[in-house]
């Protein structure tokens, strides 16, 4: 069997880790925690579905296969809280990357480790709307369950507006749906914090 | 808040239950048997990675359009292991196709409803190769696990065989991976039938 084939098939197994990985967010439609691949395959629905929101014209291809590849890299690094993110995570990360996108022969490597850092970097429309869409959702679990996993993790409502505002830089229509929604939250006393 | 807004978030809430709906096969990396979100998340990778493999020239975000929403009709209609597909079986996706992708404004309620369709037909280059990798995975997962899910399902080799022979007509080279794996597992005696 030829070795680029063989290259290939180990990275697609080796990814199927990311289905262990556990988010703090639930479902919507049952009570067990999201795992990286679940989120990952909503995210990248998502951005196909709302593209017509993005703050600038995007390649909607290019942000589907950003979404579907960039929390790979938690197979090594683990899932870690938005609101907890440090130096220390982000080196992780990057050494997950190499380690990880290291697996591909080298022209995919550098493809799709190139996605992942402009992902990271938000470097363009495309990497700032992925990064609007891959906040939304756990934005809208958290807004279907009132707050649950903000209260089950100390995330004060000043933190959330504050990390949630970034949804604004790729999508300032999907900004102020989620805006109305957390100011309401707010009113109704929905935040624990 | 505007009413083509909620309508797409009502889609796409709706589409969480396919997190719920159980394959017959088992991850790669846990023994947990795979469910259609993450079954779907997965097999989009793949075709991103292995497109250089296609029969014809794809345009791969449309395979990794189909191969995401593919799934959802098993919210309302089940998975049915791909041997025991029926009439039945297939009205009642069709049923599901019409209430599951009607939530969504018209002109997107259209575009995945043909999305949809395509695959189910094999009518174009990218549904036939959307239906190579689509098999590909439990493939993978059977070769990886000595034919678990088709021993316990009672399938036989000839059936393994002349379903999954259906992959060379998407991609002649994954279907000659394949056809090499199936050909070793039946010499060592892994099917049971």
């Amino acid at each position: 069997m030829d070795t680029r084939l063989t290259q290939q098939l180990a990275f697609l197994i080796e990814i199927d880790k990311i289905k262990g990985i556990i988010r703090k967010t639930r479902n919507f439609s049952n009570d067990r925690h999201e795992n990286d691949a679940e989120h990952s395959w909503h995210i990248a629905v998502m951005a196909l579905v709302l593209s017509e929101y993005a703050e600038e014209r995007v390649d909607v291809g290019r942000v589907v296969r950003m979404l579907l590849i960039h929390d790979l890299v938690e197979i090594d690094a683990g899932d870690v809280i938005v609101y907890d993110r440090s130096a220390e995570n982000e080196a992780a990360e990057r050494e997950a990357a190499d380690r990880i996108f290291g697996m591909l022969p080298g022209d995919q490597r550098d493809e799709y480790r190139g996605l992942w850092e402009e992902f990271e970097e938000r470097s363009t429309p495309e990497a700032r709307f992925a990064a609007a869409v891959d906040r939304l959702e756990p934005v809208l679990q958290n807004i279907a369950r009132r707050c649950e996993s903000w209260n089950a993790n100390g995330i004060t409502a000043e933190q959330v507006f504050a990390v949630t505002s970034t949804i604004g830089s790729g999508s300032p229509a999907l900004w102020e749906y989620v805006k109305a929604e957390l100011e309401r939250l707010q009113e109704e006393g929905a935040f624990e914090q």
